[in-house]
């Protein structure tokens, strides 16, 4: 048996990935107490919100309230980010003082082009212009890519893992710190995923920060997990019940519910420092919001739908 | 990266054990249409039924109606196997010419007390009276025997991997060919299956076939698939649907969905001869009878709730 990478660490996406999937407005409150309760499990690294146009997901229209009361908690040791779309959103990142902003572009054009309208080359010149004007500031947020369909895309299909090692070599010229490998579409299998790590480790530049974004469409997502989990990836990102998924890619659906990856990682012997039971109460508490896309297996445990019990 | 085991085989259980898991019960028509369905899709290995007592599992009341009407359609290279608790069971299954009988005992004493209402020793006594009693007739069906809670009991916790061994021998000694190790409570965690494979297989008897039935539980299902194939495993149980769930097991919850493992299985390149979307329309119809515990990613795919789309 080989071993397994014991180091990784968590980040919750579920107020940004999670909320923008649910249609019905979550009040502004609400959203508070329910990051609030995420805090309150453990959870340290969190996707907060999205700084994007209210018109284009109007259930971001309230991020910076949101910002503001999650940071008047003045939880220790916790890091903030927020997805931007371009420089606007970069700038509100900014002005809210969160720990890092993450700019999301994909590896396949089309897909590029139907998220945010734009060309890959026209998306890494967003990214460039981002980066310029947090250079001329002090303490300005750290910069973080996600590179949609890395592991597949619904209009193109598989892409080159020498395309995805470009653009990760391009972002880290820009003075990108981390970079989030999003399973958009959850096509990847775990044979696929070893083979990706394999791949592509030997061409990465050093000192960036490696990260998975899995959604669990098939099923597949902790499978994955298990097979990244023999390679260096830092962090795995989550969404608290399972909630999330790109409204521009078809065949999209949600995460896997971080309740669900830290029971496994949990079992498997490495500490997540989350409780399980509060984060299942929030994903339950989601959940009424958008019944039809919870996909949360502890929570459901939690619920007592499935009773659990005794020391198994 | 290690190389996965490509011969694996799989072995539909729905008839049996998700149905069996449905309160509602399903006419001996739909039954049987269900199952014509699965050869449809490609199913050549299945358990069809089981022969229980109808006061125990009213579902079970048409075992041999079902079990006729498959047989009467002829399938080239169908194996058909049926749980049976005792040797009354196991006279119906030799009855109705069926391949295989699936005999249950469970590794903890507790649960099998629950379970069968028998020590473990009674159930070797019932299990010894079965083989005696197919070693005087021609043509009797194999005895395959199935170890509930081998990774876990909701009442004993962890079981001795020891102690399972005992028990494989003990069957292989009464003419048992396949085990079938159970994670009827679905706690297992894919460090754990490598493990428990890498322990195991030293100590076990040669020219058994050995089988997975894995419970999702908490969603770990396919990532202890993915563990195991590690291992010469030689075959897979999973319950088109993902229904499934020991009645006598608190906390117990659906199997892994077949149409989940085909889809994972053929992503990496293991052939199943079996169509996903066929077995998902099976799936989809058998949700209409218990819609809460349905628990398939790839037939919510093809529903096109998250619809599938492009090459991707």
């Amino acid at each position: 048996m080989k071993e397994i990478n014991r180091t990784v660490q968590l980040i919750e996406v579920g107020p940004r990935d999670g909320f923008q999937s649910i249609k019905t407005f979550i009040p502004t409150e609400k959203k508070i107490a329910l990051v609030k309760t995420l805090l309150a499990a453990g959870i340290r690294r969190m996707e907060v919100t999205s700084f994007v146009s209210p018109k284009a997901i109007p259930q971001m229209a309230d991020a910076r309230e949101v910002v503001a009361a999650v940071k008047a908690e003045r939880v220790e040791g916790l890091q903030l980010t927020a997805l931007v779309p371009n420089a606007f959103g970069a700038r509100a990142a900014l002005e809210m003082e969160l720990d890092a902003v993450n700019f999301v572009l994909s590896v396949s054009e089309t897909h590029n082009r139907e998220n945010v309208r734009r060309t890959v080359d026209e998306s890494f010149g967003e990214l460039a212009k981002i980066a310029e004007e947090y250079a001329a500031v002090e303490k300005a947020p750290r910069i973080l890519l996600s590179l949609a369909t890395t592991f597949g895309c619904p209009f193109e299909g598989p892409q080159p893992v020498s395309r995805v090692a470009d653009m990760v070599h391009r972002a880290a010229g820009l003075g990108v710190t981390r970079i989030i490998f999003a399973d958009t579409i959850g096509v990847a299998d775990p044979l696929q995923m070893e083979t990706f790590w394999e791949d592509i480790l030997p061409v990465l530049p050093e000192d960036l920060e490696l990260s998975l974004h899995l959604h669990d469409t098939r099923g597949l997502g902790l499978a994955n997990v298990y097979a990244a989990l023999r390679f260096p990836v830092h962090s795995l990102e989550a969404s608290f019940g399972g909630f999330g998924g790109c409204p521009f890619a078809p065949g999209a659906a949600g995460n896997i519910a971080t309740e669900d990856l830290v029971n496994m990682l949990e079992r498997m012997g490495i500490s997540t420092g989350v409780d399980v039971e509060t984060l299942s109460r929030a994903a339950l508490e989601l959940a009424r919001f958008a019944p039809e896309a919870f996909n949360s297996h502890m929570a459901r445990v939690v619920a007592g739908k499935t009773a659990c019990c005794g020391p198994a």
